[in-house]
């Protein structure tokens, strides 16, 4: 509750000042320790004993920078790069019909990846544990030598225990309270991994990631849309994922915005997924079981000028203008963002977006809100599980490595 | 961005450790100086130092406690009590037909209040600050002498410019960039009040007074509706306010809920506030130009078993579960607090909301969520604007008496 003043304190401060160097260097990649005296607001021999303690622990390097042109006197500033080939961590996307796994290096670099695409169905969790793991071995086995794994995540589409990764409920996938997190971590240790393994909700890592390094950078609130078979939605308020009571917050796709609409898996009328999700794009497209990539196909018939792609875009357009314009009334973010399923809807309904926000938003937040794709590509989830594993090293940078000694 | 090691780190410590020590008091009443020991984790010559100094300042006075039956040998610890007489804001809530004006004591007591009720009608800014204004002169002739007012709080339904107190749009005052709190300040400057003015909206206000000491006290997600002749909400996202990037954030009202309803003063159609503001209550039960006191008189109708009453009240509970499901679902707060308005309707409607969100709803957050009326009854608001008011004392206690000294 309070500070207390003995020593306690200055290791806290400590403890603070490397996490966050470390963090500045990890997102913002090669900087110049005069930079960082001045974003950190330290002096330059407090800088110098951070960036030696994280030098000494192989999370950081430092060199002289590149001859520039017209330099003038004087010593030139250390540069600071982290090391993403001797510290990395295992970033995995489960999708209902992929998997990706990667391995990502210090300061976000992707290093190594894998894919597997397979038709939909009811995949048990120790098959797509089994996949993971044996990719594991394959992209392990091109790493550096002595290069240590610092964290693993994993991002699935459903509900998430996040304190074990138990999976409460993937309804795409047929799950119900299946223990991903600890068969993750049992699988990963036979092959000698020892770093935690975290489990998050995807459109929860998806805004993180975004928030960190994508569209949503120095962003104090933003909403991260997502759909794939659903609609999910990662939201950030004042700088913080919200979370709600018990983690299950941001629950977007099943907000009723047509109770005189279609019957929701939920058990409600009208949820915003049942107009905007995949199967009300499919369905007005006259392609009612159409595959996944149907969905694209949609959008390009419609920029082509199919009568029929045409009007379905343009009534999903409809739907989803209404959820944007409730969603910056509620959060009056800086910006909205459309991944997954809607990634691909987007261009072809952005202008109608903006239009219908004219009626639907209410002017003070509307003109403060960008509508955009993600910053991150396709990859927003990857990279997001990717950032919430190297969470603990960037928190507490020597205590982290110490437990993996 | 990062903490130095230097003096100032102790500094702040021993201002936080004040503040935290005064917050305490403020909204727990008086406390042993043993129980401060162990809420806040801090030995006892410490809390002995910190309610010296606060005691010194007139904020706290302390005293041996009252004699307890079968209390044990040793030195009684000291009880820390809030000084209300000496110490107080001066809070104001100004509805859309009515004023009211408190003096609100150092521990939330109201010493005395003056309220003002009057037809509906487009008040001018300046008439209202003249009613304050007396008011204030009254209240303050009652005060003891040498007691300091340390703030002044306003509430108002509308779109309020933190900062200044520029109220930017009040739609029910027909107020458009009024500076409130500057003619406030200036009014209650030639009364010799000298304490900062702050503004806000009554929504926001409503849901400070609640989280701090009301129904969703200890709560870290909270949503508290109110509704006059709109609707509005504060909500509290992980303990912080939901502000939004320009303050604009948590516009519920303004949520679509029905496509296909009736046009709302905003430009859309089918706003929550359309379904179950004060219009659609008078209007669905038969009295369309029902002053605002109908509304409870609706209320008592439908218990006594009015047909037409009941029917209305049911008609606008099916609209008010809709809303309060999307905002289950959207936030998994642990309390929906129901003020203003929906206070009147909310012991009518509780079971059949209830029993709706079961549908609406998604199972996990709803079996975290409480329904509940105001634990302020119909002063939430009020107590906010005192809550608002009392901010840079309990932030920062010594600093903002030097600054009315």
């Amino acid at each position: 509750m309070a500070a207390g003043p003995g020593g306690s304190t200055q290791d806290e401060v400590r403890r603070h000042n490397v996490s966050t160097l470390l963090r500045y260097v990890h997102v913002h990649g090669p900087t110049s320790r005069a930079e960082l005296t001045s974003a950190m607001q330290l002096n330059r021999s407090t800088i110098g004993t951070l960036t030696a303690d994280l030098a000494g622990a192989g999370l950081v390097r430092e060199e002289l920078p590149a001859r520039t042109a017209g330099a003038g006197a004087g010593r030139p500033s250390l540069v600071v790069w982290p090391r993403p080939e001797q510290v990395y961590v295992l970033a995995f996307d489960i999708g209902v019909d992929y998997l990706i796994a990667a391995r990502v290096g210090l300061g976000g670099s992707i290093l190594d990846r894998r894919e597997l695409y397979r038709p939909r169905g009811d995949y048990a969790m120790d098959d797509v544990v089994n996949h993971l793991c044996r990719f594991t071995t394959e992209m392990s086995a091109r790493a550096e030598p002595g290069s240590v794994c610092v964290g693993v995540g994993a991002a699935i589409a459903g509900v998430v225990r996040e304190s074990d990764g138990l999976v409460r409920f993937a309804p795409n996938l047929g799950w119900v309270d299946e223990p991903l997190g600890s068969a993750l971590a049992e699988g990963l240790g036979r092959q000698g991994v020892r770093a935690r393994v975290a489990v998050g909700n995807d459109a929860d890592l998806g805004a993180l990631a975004e928030h960190v390094r994508g569209a949503a950078a120095g962003a104090t609130d933003a909403v991260y849309l997502t759909g794939e078979v659903g609609v999910g939605a990662g939201i950030i308020v004042g700088g913080e994922p919200l979370r709600g009571h018990g983690g299950y917050g941001g629950e977007l796709g099943h907000m009723v915005v047509n109770p005189a609409g279609r019957l929701c898996r939920c058990g409600a009328r009208g949820c915003w997924e049942t107009e905007i999700g995949e199967k009300a794009i499919l369905d007005a497209a006259g392609h009612p079981d159409g595959p996944r990539s149907t969905v694209p196909a949609v959008v390009a018939a419609a920029s082509g000028g199919d009568p029929r792609a045409l009007a379905a875009v343009r009534h999903v357009g409809e739907w989803l203008a209404i959820g944007v314009g409730n969603l910056v009334n509620i959060f009056n973010p800086e910006v909205v963002i459309f991944g997954g399923l809607l990634r691909d809807l987007f261009p072809a309904v952005e202008q109608q977006l903006s239009g219908a926000l004219r009626t639907v938003g209410l002017s003070a937040p509307r003109e403060q809100v960008r509508l955009t794709a993600p910053g991150l590509g396709a990859d927003s989830t990857l990279v997001g599980a990717a950032e919430r594993a190297f969470g603990p090293l960037l928190f507490d940078p020597p205590g982290t490595l110490a437990l993996l000694a």
